[in-house]
């Protein structure tokens, strides 16, 4: 399994994930095996699963490990189906450099093989035996579904951000996106391992913040990569949000400065043409407003590095601390 | 809540079930919320609930009602997501009469709404606190998608019935056809209805299968209906299936006595026009592959009924015996 060197002391128990992952994947025709396959094969850093792990590893006395490789494989599974149910919804024909599966299938294939992927992640947490888990799981599917479905109904809309009170609710609005995005399931996966491990309510508490507070951060990172990436090591078009009409934090930061710039507003709405996408993209980045997202990032960040004081000290809790400085470091 | 007379003495479980899965509906904005809500209205006769609820009830002296209701409205919910991604994936614009959801709104927002409701039901079933019921319900998601997959693959392709060996495996790739769409849901509803009432290890298998041959006889009569049927009473297109490219039992059973018979496969192919259409559902009608098929499904109703023996006798048992009359006898 590939992942980022920092996580190196997880390697075995990454490669458990991952074999966990495949042997899950018994479909009783090869074409879809081979598909799926491949679909793991161009898997990403393994965030998700590496933070279950961690968080498992708190309470390594108590916690079954197999069933924790289960709860850390089911976090992946379910990440990998929102993925291709995302990517056929964004028309996107690249993701980390290769092919989406929407690009060589065709809608309902792709539809499908999500939902199985559903199903995969669905009785990979119910091999955890733990209703909790199980209910930590269907509760963030929804929030993630839901967060989803407001991006599309939002979709080439622009805050108007005339005074204070607007400028909170477009950044409190923002949040909520990237909560049910990205942080949602960073904290199911610290949280559900905190259930099995018993941990007690207050560490399971700070655990779960640790989660969200750590995928907001990173979320908002996603979303500077998004004009600061180069293409070849991001492995996607940049301003890729802006030509999909989803508004991100730097363009909030860029629009409360410059209300009056009708260029962004023409491209959310979809009339812009590549040249015009690479003008606002060059004028958000030369704003501040990327400077200003990554800060806030790092307030995230921080905060997740606070409530690490509430856990039990080790080679883990550090693991968890560095993460998330990695978390803000990475260029891609 | 609708369904049919013979389920009037579940009226009140049903009504139960109905308001279950409408307090599950929480959405934080309107307009997702409407739209459930305008799906679960045009539901159909609430079959899955109503099996579960019969199975619960043979054991009504140990089971947890509450838990009883989830597990009904967990099923009908799954059942409800799989139809919006199986209507996207067919492009079909009438669902019992009234427009589909992807008729309405676009791919992305149909394909999320769809995964919203998996998630409602895979909390309605972490709500029932069982954890093999959660991997019940796992394995019937993946068993549905898998099918669902492999028609998509197969579509279009006619069987060649040269010989009884090629007879017998098309009929056999019929049934694990119909095992996934169908049977394999009512199976689970009637198995993990009798987890959660505890009953001994035979009586569960024996409720198990009860629905999958309920569940197999129900299927076939909805093929049966797709050619004998009235398109004002069924609520679509009369060979609707072979117009989509799907080959059923009435199709085999005809192209076992007619193999030289290319109208078929011009349909399957999907060159036939409308007239060609009606012409080939009028011969396969007057061929008799249409009491065969019926008789088919009439020996596997009277499975169902047979698996009854092994449990315990009373109004319940008395009503899933006919129940399974009932669906033989349905003209829609």
């Amino acid at each position: 399994m590939k992942t980022i060197p920092l996580l190196k002391p997880l390697a075995d128990d990454l490669e458990r994930v991952e074999r966990r992952m495949r042997e899950a994947l018994h479909p009783d025709y090869p074409q879809l095996a081979d598909l799926l396959q491949s679909l793991l094969d161009s898997g990403g850093k393994r965030m998700r699963p590496a933070l279950a792990l961690l968080a498992g590893r708190l309470y390594a006395r108590r916690i079954d490990r197999e069933k924790l490789i289960s709860l850390a494989a089911a976090v992946e599974m379910l990440h990998t189906a929102t993925l291709v149910h995302d990517d056929l919804i964004d028309g996107a024909l690249l993701r980390r450099g290769k092919t989406t599966l929407n690009a060589r299938w065709n809608t309902g294939a792709t539809v499908l093989a999500g939902d199985y992927l559903f199903a995969l992640a669905a009785s990979l947490a119910a091999a955890t035996g733990n209703v909790r888990v199980m209910d930590i799981f269907a509760e963030t599917l929804m929030t993630i579904c839901s967060g989803e479905l407001r991006q599309i109904f939002d979709r080439g809309e622009l805050p108007r951000l005339t005074d204070e009170a607007a400028w909170a609710e477009a950044l409190e609005r923002y949040d909520r996106r990237i909560h049910a995005k990205t942080a949602s399931l960073f904290a199911a996966a610290t949280e559900a391992a905190a259930v099995l491990g018993g941990a007690p309510e207050e560490q399971t508490i700070a655990l779960r913040d640790y989660g969200r507070f750590l995928g907001t951060g990173f979320q908002i990172i996603d979303d500077v990569l998004d004009f600061r990436g180069e293409e070849a090591v991001v492995g996607k078009p940049v301003g890729s949000d802006l030509r999909e009409g989803i508004v991100t934090l730097p363009v909030l930061y860029f629009l409360r400065d410059h209300p009056d710039d009708t260029r962004i507003a023409q491209v959310v709405g979809g009339d812009g043409d590549d040249a015009l996408v690479r003008e606002v993209v060059a004028a958000i980045r030369e704003s501040g407003a990327v400077e200003r997202s990554l800060s806030r990032a790092r307030e995230f960040i921080t905060r997740a590095q606070e409530t690490l004081a509430a856990l039990p000290p080790g080679e883990a809790r550090d693991l968890m601390h560095d993460l998330a400085d990695y978390a803000i470091a990475r260029d891609k």
